[in-house]
Formats: structure tokens, C-alpha cells, sequence
């Protein structure tokens, strides 16, 4: 029997996936599984986008020009002047989500052995394109105590070797909820310009930055024209995760004309999610800022609930709909696994992502998990319950000591 | 400015992309250009399922499951049984696009520096995600003077080395239109048993048989339930290629294990893509009958007409919607290129693909171009109208000996 590939073995898994079927049966004992652990939002996607899409009448359904249809491109050009972003349509790539946005990044501008420097914990799909990539990711670690707010910035900078060739963040943060400020994105730029390196932010949650903190777009910052490029989707904008359509944006010709011949290769991105896209793109404020403001309630809910439960160490997001925490017990792993196979509260139970693997540095995080808080106020309260009792009778418990407990932030 | 990667510089560009920009100048002159270069049909989309698919309320569009809807890839188990290919759903991996099927079987099955054996002229895109994969494309070379048919058997065993990982084949052939015979698939699957690598067969244009040509899927091949992996798409059977719905086939279950890794990084294919492809599987016999005669006329002007010109070289294709044709010129990309920039008749001119991107052994195809018979009748007659008037006034004509005009067939 012929084999598969070896790299293929060592593909590394996505943490927020690899418990699937031991949710799936806990659902077949019956057990209503909370998803607190993909970023799969409850949020109705716009409706009156959808239906301007389907009553669209559809001849035939070709190929899109392989950078993405220019009516949609030039849509794009609007939104992004709302952030005072100028651009021209030909800065901006359209792709299969941002995912594919990420992969079409790492070979335009990365060969082999190349090195790109992320903050941790990062988005664990990075280590995936990058494995596909055959490139390394260089952890700078955050930590929970902070709010995983950047480092030093001279920690950055003493990381870049020969082989790196970006500073590869996402803004505001998944996993980790942070909203970088303005002030630590230009450093970030005066970094990647020294090094002439390029500064390449994920900003799919552009839109979900709460209270007092700002979002700065690596587009906005100047004399950064050669350096940006930015990873964008529709996915969680417009809670859209099944349109797959994303974009990668930068005025560096070079990169352009390099990722213009991946797109050429599988020939085009979505047809339908284009069209959806750009329906989506009109009359949407009053949508965005309703879905804010829900997000919000969420995110004051799920802080509110974690710094109630003993021995919990969390922070206040500043931005997307994600949180770490970190919990009193011998593995987070452990426990996840734990929550689904044996413990049930009122018939329930909640699923989370482990946090070791969004960390590249061994080690880290086996006591964190990642909290997506992608369900409405009620369930997500009703999950913060599961996870309440959970923690009181877990076994592999750790005992909470009370300079820990005064360590809650 | 930070540098593109090495890697980007020597993608493979598709031969049938990269004249574009002359034919888009063409137009802009305000000829019309008749587009036989890509696979690109003007055949309607299945309007009934395009309705019922509108008139389905979407409240989230969520990300699917990384392999594909459940109930899509059971409505794929009931196509296949068409065939007499008894399938499990698990069996079934939805891609974005064909495209993205090719990929992940190269990344599942071979490590870098492994090969694939794959008869030329062959889909140039195969190089491109060779390229990304980081495998050699060992060609076999076939010839336009027998219909480009499979050459002797213990050619493909004599090019076999311990990298070799699979035969690649893509039945009906883009870009010959050569279909295989059941003999040389069963022929090609005793092969792959001696050998143990894998026989991986495009059949995307499955349908697409005409006349007497019977076309045999490699999962119908007893034997190979470990070696056999298809390809597959919407795009062509229900012109349907902006939906990007794929399917990578196999009964082997490693394969599908690995593969779902690559599945589960990119988190989901299309999801209005996969709701319109669950619905263009209902009731399509009377399309695709209609669909298919269509072609099968077409084939046989395009035959006709070419059999009338001084000096070609081709064949009657049995399948899919191309066929290659050798001109007697200098080289057939100067050919194409003076079509888009110096050559009209009646306001009108003619853009093909040419040959050579379709070889991986250098210097063959330079005086063949790949013609894709997608224009409705009318339109085709008018094209070949201004390739005939075209091969009577290229300056680049090579005299048309007597003997190569009686090599036509």
C-alpha cells in the first residue's frame, strides 16, 4: 500500500479542532456542548445583503479574474477610506478567505528556512501555512498578566536574523483579545523599516475594538508603503465564516505582482462569496455597530464571570471576541478533554481551546485555554455556569494559594 | 524595500493566463476577441438549482466542516453510484475547486524532491502546484500524430524511480481531449499495484465522453482501493466554475487522514459554492445530456474546420472540451501574440493558448496551441473564420510541405 508524505505527519493541528470528536460524543450522550472554542459567531449574517444576493439573477457562474472582480475590489477601496486608508484596487488581492491571504504572504515573500516573528500566543493556523511554507516561526512571548500587551520593542528587534523577512501580528489579537496601541504599531513600523523587513497584520477584526482602545491599520502608517501588508476577511466582519472570501492588501508592487501568480495558479476565489461580499460592504454601519456593541456585553460578561472563579487569572480584551485565561489546574488539555468526556452541569457542558498550542515556545500555556465568546448573552452565561462548577470539582485541581488568587487582575 | 521570496520568481505561469493583458489591449481597440483559451464555457449555469438555492434562507453562513457538508458529500455517494463507484462519505474530502484538491494530494502523498509521472502536453497548472509542493513533474511524452493517446505501458513503468510517488493522469485529458481507454487505465492500475505508488486521476470531465470513447474512473479499478485518488469538481460538468466546489476522492484511508489535516488548516470550503453544488446534483440528466451533445457538435466543427486548413496537424478529440492542433509556424506563442496585437477580421480576432506551457520536456509544443471549443457554434464558426484568414497571412509561416499536408488525419 502506497504511504503519504512524512510531512504530512507533522502537520501541526489546530487546538481549537482536535477535540471534535470527543464533543461530538458528549452530544451523542446527549449533553448540550457550549462551543466556546472556534471562532464561529452565533450572529445573524446580514440579511438584507442576502437577499439583494439572491435575487440577483446568475447566467453563468465563471471564474472571477484571479485577483478578484474589480467591482468588488473597488468596493474594498471604499471601505477601507472609512479607516482614511487610500488605496488603489490594484493594491488589493482577493483570496479564499484570510487563510489563504496567510499562505499566499508566506511564498511571495519567504523562501525555505525563512523566519517570520510573531507575538505568543498566536493564531495556530500560522505554524500550519507555515509548515506548508516550510518556514519558522520565531515566538516573542506574551504574558497573561499584562493582558498579552507587545514587549519591549527591542525584544523584537533582537530577534531578526538574515532569515527573517516579517514581523507577523495580528491586530486586534486572536487568541489573546489584545487591541495593539498606536503608539507600538509605529515602533513596530520603525522597525520593520530599519530592518527592511516587512510588517505583515492580520486585521480581520479591524471592526471589534472596545472602549478606549484604537485601532491603527498597518496601511495608515506613513513612510510604511513598501513594508505593509495586511490580511483581511470578511469572516467575522459580517459573520460570514462559510463565504470564504478574504483579502490581502499592500502598496508594494512587488509582493502584488508575486502573489498575483499563487491566485493565477488555483485561478479564482469565490464567485458567490464576491457577490455576497460586496452587498455586505453597502448600507452596513448600523449592522457593525449593533454587532459591536453585542460583542462587548460579551466580553464584560465573560471577564465579569472569570474573575469571580477562584484561582482564574484573565484580563479585559481590548479587542476581537477572544480571551485567554489561565486556570488552577494541572493541564488545560487535561481538563478540555475532562469537561467533554465527564462532567455535565444541568445537562451541558462547554467546550474550550487548550492554550498550549497557540504558543510555539514547549511549555507554555498548558494551563491557559482560549474562550471564544461567540454565543449570545444567555448561553454564554449558562456556559460561564459549566465552567464555574467545572472548576470546583475538577480533579486534577492545583490548590489555589492566595498569593495566586490575589495575582487576578 | 523588503525583497520578494526566490521562490515567487520561477512560479510556472499558466500558459493560458499570461497573454491576457495583449487581449485585454485587443479589446480596448475595440476588436472583438474570441476567448478559446481557457476553460471557460459559455454554457448557462443549471438555473433550477441556481433557483432553488436562491429561495433558501441563510441565517448564518457559517464555516462548514473542513471536509464539506455532511449531506453534500452524501449526495456525492448517490453521483458516484451513477458510475457504479460504491463509496462512504468518508471517502469524500470537498475542496475549493479542483484545484484545491491537486494541492493537498501532492502535499498528503509526496515530500519534497519526490516525483509524480504525468503524460505531456499536460494542464500547465500542475507545475505551478509541483511548484508550491515542492515535487518533480516527470513527463511522458505523448504526440498530436496519434491523437496524443498513452504511449506503450513499460514507458510509465520505465520512468518510475524510488522517488516516484504517483502516475498523474487527467481523464478526459485537458489539454488533448484524448480519453483514455479502459484497457490503458487498467493497464496504468497494474502498474501502480507493482510499483505501490498511487495512480491520482483528474476526471473532471468525466461526462464529457463522446461517441465511442468509454470512460473508466480509477475508483472503478478493482485492486486499487489503496492506490486510486480522483479529482474532481462542479466546475466544468455544470459550468459552474466560480463556484470552486472540488472533491479529492479516495478510498484509502491514510490519505484521507492526511489530506484532512490540510482540510482542517484552511478551516472550510465554499459555503454558498457547496449549498448551489448539493442542489445542481438534483434532476441534472436532462443538463447534462444537453450539455454534452452541445460539445460533441462543437468538437466536430472545430475538427472540421481545422481539417480544412493548409497545413495543421489534428485529431478528433473523444472527450472533454479541447483539442491541441499543430500550425505550420514559427513558433505558436509569436503566433498568438500577432492574433492580439496585429491581426482582425471582420473586427474580430482570436486568442488560444499556446503549446509549449502545456510540455515539461523543453522545446516540444512550440508549433501547437490548445484550442477549448467553449463558444456556442456560432461564435466558434466565426473564430475559426479568423484563424483560418490568420494562418493564410502570418508573416511567420513556414511553407507548407506536401507531405505534412498529407500527415493530416
Amino acid at each position: 500500500m502506497p504511504g503519504i508524505s512524512h510531512r504530512s505527519t507533522t502537520v501541526p493541528l489546530s487546538p481549537f479542532r482536535k477535540l471534535i470528536p470527543l464533543a461530538d460524543a458528549a452530544k451523542a450522550k446527549g449533553r448540550h456542548v457550549y462551543h466556546l472554542n472556534i471562532g464561529q459567531p452565533d450572529i445573524v449574517t446580514p440579511q438584507t445583503a442576502l437577499e439583494k444576493f439572491q435575487d440577483t439573477p446568475i447566467d453563468i457562474l465563471a471564474y472571477s479574474p484571479a485577483e478578484g472582480h474589480l467591482s468588488y475590489r473597488k468596493a474594498l477601496v471604499d471601505y477601507y477610506r472609512r479607516y482614511d486608508i487610500e488605496l488603489d484596487h490594484s493594491n488589493i488581492t482577493v483570496t479564499t478567505g484570510g487563510s489563504e491571504a496567510i499562505l499566499f504572504f508566506l511564498l511571495a515573500c519567504l523562501d525555505p528556512g525563512d523566519e517570520i516573528i510573531v507575538p505568543e500566543p498566536f493564531y495556530a493556523n500560522y505554524n500550519g501555512f507555515g509548515h506548508i511554507a516550510d518556514i519558522r516561526v520565531t515566538p516573542i512571548t506574551c504574558n497573561i498578566e499584562d493582558g498579552f500587551a507587545l514587549p519591549p520593542m527591542q525584544s523584537f528587534a533582537a530577534k531578526v536574523t538574515p532569515r527573517t523577512k516579517a514581523i507577523f501580528i495580528t491586530n486586534p489579537n486572536n487568541p489573546t483579545g489584545c487591541c495593539y496601541s498606536p503608539a507600538d504599531l509605529r515602533e513596530l513600523g520603525n522597525i520593520v523599516k530599519e530592518k527592511d523587513i516587512f510588517l505583515c497584520v492580520d486585521e480581520v477584526y479591524r471592526e471589534f475594538c472596545y472602549g478606549d482602545n484604537t485601532f491603527l491599520s498597518a496601511l495608515s502608517i506613513e513612510g510604511l508603503e513598501e513594508h505593509a501588508v495586511i490580511i483581511d476577511s470578511v469572516s467575522k466582519r459580517y459573520s460570514a465564516c462559510g463565504a470564504r472570501v478574504g483579502a490581502l492588501v499592500t502598496r508594494n508592487e512587488d509582493v502584488t505582482a508575486a502573489i498575483s501568480k499563487y491566485a493565477k495558479l488555483r485561478l479564482s476565489p469565490p464567485g458567490l462569496g464576491q457577490m455576497l461580499s460586496e452587498f455586505m460592504l453597502q448600507d452596513d454601519t448600523a449592522y457593525l455597530t449593533g454587532v459591536k456593541e453585542e460583542y462587548e456585553r460579551r466580553r464584560d460578561l465573560v471577564f465579569r464571570r472569570l474573575q469571580a472563579i477562584p484561582g482564574v487569572t484573565s484580563y479585559l480584551p481590548g479587542g476581537a471576541f477572544y480571551c485567554f485565561a489561565k486556570f488552577p489546574v494541572d493541564s488545560a488539555e487535561n481538563f478540555c478533554r475532562w469537561l467533554l468526556e465527564d462532567f455535565e452541569y444541568k445537562g451541558a457542558t462547554v467546550m474550550l481551546s487548550p492554550g498550549q498550542g497557540f504558543y510555539a515556545t514547549p511549555g507554555l500555556g498548558v494551563d491557559e485555554v482560549r474562550i471564544a465568546y461567540v454565543l449570545n448573552e444567555k448561553d454564554l452565561d449558562a456556559a460561564m455556569d459549566c465552567l464555574e462548577k467545572a472548576l470546583a470539582s475538577y480533579p486534577g485541581l492545583r490548590p489555589v494559594a492566595s498569593s495566586l488568587m490575589s495575582a487576578e487582575q
